[in-house]
């Protein structure tokens, strides 16, 4: 497949169509590597902060948040050598191993442990487990260290339980597409596993490099492939689950319908680690869409802007059916972020005439649209198994996006080399937001119409304190990723942002965590989601599996009174 | 729309296309009313069988299984009281309406309550629960009494509380498709409300004109739509749910994602009544498809059969990808049974050339094909966006099966009265059965490649104590529904059957129950499908939940030792 640029097109070829269909005709994009690395995930990996994590920087946790260390056991030389029975040579004690894995990614949080424990099975994690259960050890189970909300590294001292070492793919059913692994296979890697067999993994998320599946399972991710694929709850066919006291639940059926009982494996999915620990995965994976576009849209400044993006989501998901398979928003100052952070450069607003391929599209602002910022910009992406159909499908919505003003730029891809170019654009907002300085971040579900009305809200609310406040995300599940950064973390900036946010949020009857969880961080605002009687009925139920509350504490539930 | 009979097609106009494309162009299909009445699922309503259930011929439940009445209490007079000031004018004590709801629809088993609650409101479940709490009297949750496995009716003297006066429509998003309803909504007028807002039920099955979309939720119920929108747990997005207490537990969000502590209403999907009772449901409803193809295939007797069938199958998924809504199997004596019992006709045996509009379909066998049985029948069924688009891909993918010699036989639709009429076929198998003879009734998730094994092994091992072994289903979800026929209930038959069946399915890794639950006649074989530690933990969860074990006994759980 030949290296393009990404083209930008003309209006009128997109009114006349012939040009048009010719190049979608000749990409006719068998997509040989879809989920191969965007953006920069494997940067993700804790690793690779090892040098941050040592750094003085990044306060420990309990400098900068109120919490109080529960009366857990702390780690004795005896529990180190019983460790080691368990897992002879991988009882991890070299503090600046152990300090990688006590910082999360965000740099945010900073836990004091100072023991990694890296077991291979599930029966070592078992073995592990009992004792620190007998000896009321608290654990911190950890993944890919990828979360959002302080949920995967020690608050204190607890015990680190990797999932690194459990990287190893148990079964593939090639014609169902029925994965079963270890709880510690890295997303991407799985991604790269299926695809060779004419699968996709039904998630996809920014952090696929680094974070593991287990993770994602116990955190309930949702991530790009969402709105196609739907939630976990729904492609997690069977789980294997350490429970607190070390007994082993073994759920992993591979059924897609199994209605023997109550559905426990539920339980464990988003529920980050606290009611026991993910050791095995069983997950259905969608066969390989034959083909992908992306289009990248934008409109020029000055013009509405949110209520046309709806229109255009509505138009989208009418038009293009089953074979919609995202739907991203991005304000402009996200644009800019990844501009100025990032050297990416913006392919609806770039004039490169000299290096197109193909002619540009742009409606009839096209003079000032050339120089101007759009104040949204849409990622829409198609997945079918017909290029020719899809083609024709995304066209049609293209020409009546563009012909009806809803969009007055944009540009499209078929080969995976330009829809991953597009696709980064949207993928290292993360990225390029953390590199503007401490980032607050919030996950929120919200009615649509209104998802965007709190980020201007806080803008002007927020005045010069805020370097950037920013809104993109999924919206075609109705989730906003809604940051402010600033050149330090602030309780002034903390306290301007909250509870006023998750107040914001519960007005609306919507979720103050759409699908990073509450982690550490945001623990204490599950009340603005939930009523009491939740709230009681989950510290029941956390009583019930793990009594002795040894399960990564400080976590998910606020402290009971 | 023209009413047409279902027409047979040319396997040489097939090869050729012309004369196929002319017809699917010309039936662009833009259903009206995908989800009227199939079949005669409106028969099922409880109230349908009065007489029946007055009969004498139903046996008491306990006389026929081996089961103790628990030390509840029995209904007072000041219990009835009581429910009449909570409900007043719709507490039922004439036998003849209570005696209705006391045996299910199979008329395999009999309740003795002397009771019938009829509340409106959530608020008066409430009140109900929590008298019955205080006064330790069991209560069966009751929705449209369509269950398969004994779980909707009492088995001695519970009190019923029946769903049906709550059927109120609560909110309908029409840019989402956010249904939110109470819980005793019937499905099939919840499907005809969406779809005259362009929407669609996730869901579908053969009860729909009785059952309520409260047991749906409780007994996590699968059905014809699985395929293509998969599981509860995925579309179901809020509950709200009477606790065993009368605690009302509101998780009756609109949210597509929120991870804000554990999901909760995970515990109730599937529970059949015993954790809860839910008494309203907030479900995302998928957009109407625009075209709506059924293709109903079979193969001339004497061809090896359940192979191609599977191959048939994998050509589907592969060509059809996102559009594939259904793909239903069913065997030659199934088709049998529904010719001789409901009068149906098998149209791709029948030969009707002086009726039919179009020529038919048929392979190289036509000769013997046109007398002879199909050993297997695939209902294979397209949903998309483009008619245009859809018919080409079913039209590519019938030209592969019959060429290549997987299918002899065919016919195809696209009006709506046309896809009633072949999905009556598949719908009114259950009927059929039903009006064959007292069914054992087996509902097993198995390998596909071994799906078909145990109903040809059964055949063997009952020979003519049986009348009839029939297989039919979801193949595309892997979920057999095994029926066997016999004049009247026996013992003998039974003890053929069980623990066999069971045995077998262990032995493949299946789920004894795919889709039906447990319910009474099935709670003690979960540990076919379930470890030990999970059958504790459910029990834990349930008296956790319910720890008077009020709602629903002797349901789900195996009794505890």
């Amino acid at each position: 497949m030949l290296l393009h640029l990404v083209p930008r097109w003309s209006a009128r070829l997109f009114g006349a169509s012939p040009g048009w269909r010719r190049y979608t005709r000749g990409a006719s994009a068998r997509l040989k590597g879809l989920g191969c690395p965007r953006g920069t995930s494997s940067r993700l990996a804790c690793t690779a902060y090892s040098t941050v994590a040592g750094s003085p920087e990044v306060m420990l946790t309990p400098e900068r948040y109120p919490v109080e260390r529960l009366p857990f056991s702390t780690v004795s030389e005896e529990d180190l050598a019983a460790f080691e029975c368990i897992i002879p040579g991988r009882v991890i004690t070299d503090p600046e191993q152990v300090q990688t894995c006590n910082v999360d990614w965000l740099k945010t949080v900073r836990g004091s442990s100072t023991v990694l424990l890296r077991p291979q099975t599930s029966e070592e994690v078992s073995q592990i487990l009992r004792h620190c259960y007998k000896r009321n050890l608290a654990v911190n189970p950890q993944g890919g260290n990828t979360g959002m909300v302080g949920g995967s590294v020690p608050v204190f001292d607890e015990v680190i339980l990797s999932t690194a070492l459990m990287n190893r793919v148990i079964s593939f059913h090639d014609v169902s597409g029925i994965l079963v692994c270890q709880a510690g296979c890295v997303l991407e890697e799985l991604s790269r596993y299926v695809q060779e067999r004419d699968f996709i993994m039904p998630l996809d998320l920014g952090a696929k490099g680094s974070c593991h599946i287990g993770g994602n399972v116990a955190t309930n991710a949702g991530g790009l492939r969402f709105l196609r694929y739907g939630s976990l709850r729904g492609t997690v066919l069977g789980l294997e689950v350490v429970l607190a006291d070390g007994t082993i639940l073994n759920c992993l059926t591979s059924l897609r319908k199994d209605n023997t009982g109550y559905d426990l494996k539920q339980m464990f999915i988003g529920s980050e680690g606290t009611l026991g620990v993910i050791t095995a995965v069983s997950i259905v994976c969608p066969p390989r869409p034959k083909a992908v576009n992306v289009a990248f849209l934008g409109r020029s400044a000055g013009c509405p802007g949110f209520t046309e993006v709806l229109q255009t989501f509505r138009t989208c998901k009418g038009m293009l059916g089953e074979i919609l398979s995202a739907f991203e928003f991005m304000d402009a100052e996200c644009m800019q972020l990844v501009g100025q952070h990032l050297h990416l450069t913006n392919p609806v607003r770039a004039v490169t005439s000299s290096t197109q391929e193909e002619p540009s599209l742009s409606g009839d602002q096209e003079e000032r649209g050339s120089n101007s910022e759009s104040p949204f910009y849409v990622l829409v992406e198609t997945s079918g198994s017909s290029a020719g159909h899809d083609a024709e499908k995304l066209t049609s919505v293209l020409e009546q996006v563009l012909n009806s003003g809803l969009v007055t730029d944009g540009t499209m891809a078929t080969d995976q080399r330009k829809v991953q170019m597009l696709w980064a654009l949207r993928e290292r907002i993360t990225e390029a937001l953390s590199r503007d300085g401490y980032v607050f971040k919030y996950d929120l579900s919200l009615p649509v119409e209104r998802l965007y009305d709190l980020v201007t809200d806080l803008r002007t609310r927020l005045g010069p304190r805020a370097k950037h406040v920013v809104g993109y995300g999924h919206l075609g599940d109705g989730n906003l990723h809604l940051n402010v950064t600033a050149e330090a973390f602030s309780q002034e900036l903390l306290g301007a942002l909250e509870p006023y946010v998750y107040a914001w949020t519960a007005e609306q009857r919507g979720s103050v965590s759409a699908e990073h969880g509450l982690g550490f961080k945001k623990k204490n605002v599950l009340g603005y989601s939930k009523p009491p009687v939740a709230v009681k009925l989950m510290q029941q139920l956390k009583a019930m599996l793990d009594p002795k509350g040894i399960l990564n504490p400080y976590k998910t539930l606020p402290a009971q009174a």
